[in-house]
């Protein structure tokens, strides 16, 4: 199949790239490179060294023999979008191309604007592109399991029979985001599944979990097809993060009382449930969610082993509880369905001592990299980034933004 | 009170300045004009001529001697939104300014995009600008119907309890919007209940039926204190236009079997239940919905009751039925309860035959600056406005967003 991975420079979406192309398929990696510019903006950086997505695709074809064609592309330009599709008509088209951090939407209301305006008109371009140039193709869309929330009610992948007064229906699962980034995903989720109504496209939303690890068996292959790994406040997320806080000899930072409940995944599993999606489209016009994980812990759980896997090289851990900068429930109930891609086939990975080992091994070899300071969070959910965390470069007006004026 | 109402250039917004002066609220009429720009853009116009906002101010201080401050604001600058609640200290904001044309956002990917960063971001802005400035003002937002679309079980208000696998959850009410305009609302009503739970604001999402009717009695005091009436396919909505098109003598243009069914109120009512909304603040923390409607109609009941009160003097109107150029059921379920204002004082109006007949009457004393041609739809749900209508000025390319770049 031909498939166009857009935000293919990130920590997934280059694996999945690298993993499709592996798996035979003719692979367009697509990205506007804004990632590293973020980490610029935001004093932060990848633990390994990256290459540049030109070194990387010429990389690739020496170390694999096959071709990625690489395409930098702002799902910004509806037009740029629109040519892209048109020039590669692709089977499918999987888009990580979004800013992904909840803490970075959180820092102010020029973050909030910035990532909703990058992530639902990001989205709408390509709903647009593929409604003129590929009305056909097969959307594979990044969703996240935390645009249910932690409802009291077990979790379905995204519809919900409801009976209600003597009637029933099948109704979009109600969400509960608690970030302006996760929001976005929801703002998503909802335009997505219009114009598989209105305009008979077919998606399907893979409202993935939080996923750990440090790489697949192909970014493993040579250093410059290494993907990012982020260990930092605003853009590590927990397991990752409390890895690279071990090797450090950091104490673990667990945010409040840390009873939250979430769905976890392997990276290489993340690689092969974006196939499996792949290979197993939807029908014109049928939106289908996915809920992407494999295991859940609480954040309690997953810091008490990364303790443990310490404690059998005889290394000690301490676990710290902060202040809890987010707004969420520490205990709570948490049981979600991930049923559909186990159907398509998917045998999970399950959290190891091993893969915390080998995390914790890689972190290592780049320890001097390591910046402490960075894993301490900075951005408040009640107050923003504002006077409470240090203005890791100069702060600058942002400009507001502008309405499209347009003409018909 | 002290209220400040956004959006009071509009069809609704500066009704609802007057009523809320008339009452003995201290009010701030707030609007950026653009409603007059997309006017000019789509070669639509209002029915009746409407004087300028400063006009209206002093014109009606000499009616009423009242005091209406105006303030020439756009939400899309933050900085501007956030000094203008600083500035009055409002108890209440009325949040009427967005786009709020489903055809408009129908036209293409740029008119989509449009709508929902203007109505998105300047909902997000008006948030931030809350925490800053008036934490404990009331934001009372104007939603619509057309959020929840046409489940096969009754809409209630904004929540809905779910028992599902023995557990039990108050849960937002599944929405299903059908336009990006509608979509525009949705995402609006998600980043609002955030924003409640998160930084303890206090908000109103009054989801409002199709309003009718041409005035009330405050814009009836005076030619210049007159509000805009849409009779054209993007911005006139159905019972106005219906009864436009009988009093110029044009069949009444029913979309479809005319079987779909929504919500409606009276322009009346629409400013009663604004007050309503205010003199009944919600808790700090709480997000609550009101179904803003009085009563239901299948867009076949109200041609026939346009035609009825015709025949009543003598006069024919012919119905006729076009392809619907819209995505919506066209028999369905609808029975969408509307308690919570009824249970706050409201006494609704109901459609009569001689509200017609004024909203008919109102229609040929300006009959001369119809343009029939405006009567029929020329954006099409499946295709947009592109190749299928009709031009009315001089297409412009319309420049691609960019992403707000941002440093903290």
């Amino acid at each position: 199949m031909r498939v166009i991975v857009l935000g293919a420079d990130g920590y997934l979406g280059w694996p999945t790239a690298l993993h499709l192309s592996t798996m035979g398929h003719d692979v367009i990696a697509a990205d506007n490179l804004i990632r590293r510019r973020w980490d610029t903006l935001c004093g932060t950086h990848s633990l390994v060294p990256i290459a540049g997505m030109k070194r990387r695709v010429l990389r690739w074809k020496e170390v694999s023999g096959k071709q990625i064609a690489w395409e930098r592309l702002d799902l910004m330009s509806l037009a740029d979008t629109t040519a892209l599709i048109a020039q590669y008509q692709p089977d499918a088209v999987v888009h990580f191309a979004e800013q992904r951090s909840a803490p970075y939407s959180m820092i102010s209301g020029a973050h909030a604007a910035e990532t909703q305006v990058n992530n639902v008109i990001g989205t709408l371009n390509l709903l647009f592109a593929l409604r003129e140039s590929g009305p056909d193709c097969h959307l594979v869309k990044l969703g996240t399991m935390g645009e249910y929330g932690t409802p009291n009610i077990d979790i379905e992948e995204g519809f919900i029979e409801i009976e209600h007064n003597g009637r029933k229906d099948r109704l979009p699962y109600p969400k509960q985001a608690s970030s302006f980034y996760h929001l976005s995903k929801v703002h998503d989720s909802n335009n997505i599944m219009f114009t598989c109504r209105a305009w008979g496209l077919r998606a399907t939303d893979l409202n993935q979990g939080v996923v750990y690890g440090s790489g697949t068996p192909e970014t493993d292959l040579h250093s410059e097809l290494r993907t990012r790994f982020d260990y930092d406040d605003i853009w590590g997320t927990a397991l990752n993060r409390f890895c690279a806080q071990a090797a450090h000899g950091h104490p673990l930072t667990v945010y409040g009382s840390g009873g939250q409940t979430r769905g976890f995944l392997d990276i290489r599993d993340t690689v092969r449930c974006v196939e499996l999606a792949i290979l197993n489209p939807p029908d014109r016009g049928e939106f289908r969610v996915f809920n992407q994980f494999t295991e859940q812990f609480s954040v309690n759980q997953l810091a008490d082993r990364v303790r443990a896997a310490r404690l059998a090289h005889g290394l000690e851990t301490v676990i710290e509880h902060l202040a809890n900068p987010r707004i969420e429930m520490e205990a709570h109930y948490y049981n979600a369905k991930h049923q559909h891609l186990l159907d398509l086939g998917l045998v999970p990975h399950s959290l190891e001592d091993s893969l915390i080992d080998r995390v914790i091994g890689m972190v290592e070899r780049y320890k001097g990299r390591i910046k402490p300071e960075l894993f301490l969070p900075r951005v408040d959910w009640r107050f923003g980034g504002g006077g409470k965390m240090p203005a890791p470069s100069k702060r600058r007006r942002v400009p507001a933004l502008r309405s499209v004026s347009s003409l018909y």
